[in-house]
């Protein structure tokens, strides 16, 4: 099974469809094409999200504003899975949580800091390669001309045997990206929105538990209920509750959130009690 | 088979295929995930057309604005399908068109009433089960938590034995939703917008055959041509046609019916010869 | 296999599906369904780019304004591939390269000349037919009632056997589709503008080597750097470079090449040294 992620729309994603099955056979899933462009920090959130609940598989994923720069191809073994895709920090987010027990779409991983991105060793239990291409048809598609390619033959040797492949180099460190960790508090917790959803909901980087006997509670000044889901409130009312991602979410019940709490990516988000 | 269908956008149905693709090797197939947010109803009018296409297949479908609440998620055997979604009445139009004869992707089904939506015995043909999930990880991401699972468990048990499932119980009332009915008369019909497709195509609840025989007819009182096609038209001409699903559809060629004819989803549609 | 793209959006593609599921177990792989509406040429220009990369695969392909009127389906075969759509130009760029050598993704093929669109021999290498389908059930959606079941048909019957087949004639002449060649001189190009792609990427029919040893180009009279790829300019800045399709292209750095350099599609690009 080989996943694909992109920023690319359509139809280049197609083209990286065809590059892989004229090498293999796997099965191909979308995850999803339409990350917000060149948007490494959004696109590693969701694949930490999302990829834990697949069955091991090799994770091709390709946000990769530095695509023809001398930034360097990526494979990195986590667990059962592999990921395949720029060293821009996009893959380790997932790769952290891929390489703790995937078994519930959690793992044990954290990769919250509050240092900013830097280069380092990718962490426990992840293997990172860097990946010698072929000279590449083109300076601009490395989806189709590097990943693509680089996907099929990980994925043909087997997870197990990406050290055995003649392109793969270990390598000691890697670009990384590490999401902010909150300021949890004894009144509340100081986070900030680590990304909105297509619906509006504002998700935050403080985790749930943080509402845990709440029934209200304030952000950023002002005071909103605390609620299991939507439909406990009126639709056009705001709410706040935690997400599926076990984070706290700012939400509107069949409205936005984002517009309603009046906050984008990166703002900062006080709770309190 | 599972097929799945949406108004999360993305990449939330990837978490969907990542679960199923953990219980069961299935082939996935996508309906759509861009149904109009929270809208049930047009949901449920794109899958009574779409899903009678498909050889007999497990269809988890989710529009769900009451996730999280009280509302019961459903398992329903229509002929050789198997629908699994929330209790909101989503899944019934469809399954009384699969519980007919599915073999021309039409069936002998008809769920137009005058009545309103009622909660009532789905229809004859058509057995429908309580799903007893796990307790979800979230209370907002039910698609994940509960239908995934839910039908990943259905389709490996098989259609034949959904009531063999410990999970599934026997109900004998459903959340129902039936489309309106066009009142025909001699000199037309006066019926009402069903739903506007994504070039612009006003769909009414009027069958085709109201135009048996007519080459002009006027819509709330206004003229337009009857044609076959879209292109028997000058592009930017309004005409007046009998679109795939079998109604009467307000169209322009290479233009938006909607903006051309003043009408929204609900709108009355008057026909007069 | 069985490729499908088309301009529908969602959810006619999952009809079609639905359809060829119901005929075959062929692995169905997206190419797009977001084509612009009704856009032939671009549709064309796509289909050329992306296709050949694909193993040999039946390609079902639908952007069809001209539903409904008189206009024949057709099935070509071009090496390994079949395509299968409308007779109106579409499906004749991709067959040609196709049946070049498709090896590379490129093929041999040469689509581009002076002349304008017309009806001829489709190409060497390329065999078209004619095919009769079953009276359709609708005169608006021929994807999901000529096209797809074609598709089925000549996936279950091999590409080698079409012409076998009791539904497909040869056929002599169809409508075929041109790019428009450059003018290439001493001092530069003049070309145009083939496509926008969803980045804002100004894809042009001016071969890249038009390019070569060049580190600065005049665009329409204003100096432009030459460069590799995006991040070799700053953000918001605009380059010249060879795109992935091989041709010269406009962009900017995490920007809109389109709204930098004033262009759409068809307009003139000057090129000079």
């Amino acid at each position: 099974m080989i996943t694909l992620a992109t920023d690319f729309g359509n139809p280049y994603p197609a083209a990286m469809r065809g590059v892989i099955l004229r090498r293999t056979d796997a099965r191909l899933v979308d995850v999803a094409h339409d990350f917000p462009r060149q948007d490494v920090r959004t696109a590693a959130f969701w694949l930490r999200e999302v990829l834990p609940h697949f069955p091991p598989a090799v994770h091709c994923a390709v946000v990769d504003p530095g695509v023809g720069t001398g930034r360097r191809a990526l494979v990195v073994r986590a667990g059962d899975h592999a990921l395949v895709g720029p060293d821009n920090g996009l893959l380790l987010p997932a790769a952290r949580r891929l390489a703790g027990d995937g078994a519930d779409g959690r793992g044990d991983g954290d990769d919250e800091a509050d240092e900013d991105d830097a280069t380092g060793a990718p962490a426990p239990g992840i293997e990172a390669f860097a990946w010698r291409a072929d000279d590449p048809a083109s300076s601009t598609f490395h989806g189709r001309d590097v990943f693509a390619p680089a996907a099929a033959a990980v994925h043909e040797a087997g997870v197990e045997a990406i050290g055995e492949l003649d392109r793969a180099t270990p390598v000691d460190e890697v670009v990384d990206l590490r999401f902010p960790a909150p300021d949890r508090r004894d009144d509340g917790a100081d986070g900030e929105v680590l990304v909105v959803d297509g619906f509006g909901n504002v998700i935050t980087n403080v985790p749930g538990d943080a509402l845990d006997g709440r029934d209200a509670v304030r952000v950023n000044g002002e005071p909103y209920p605390v609620a299991p889901s939507y439909a406990h409130r009126d639709p056009g009312d705001a709410l706040v509750m935690v997400g599926s991602h076990g984070n706290v979410e700012l939400a509107v019940n069949r409205g936005r959130g984002d517009e309603a709490f009046g906050v984008g990516v990166g703002d900062a988000v006080s709770l309190r009690f």
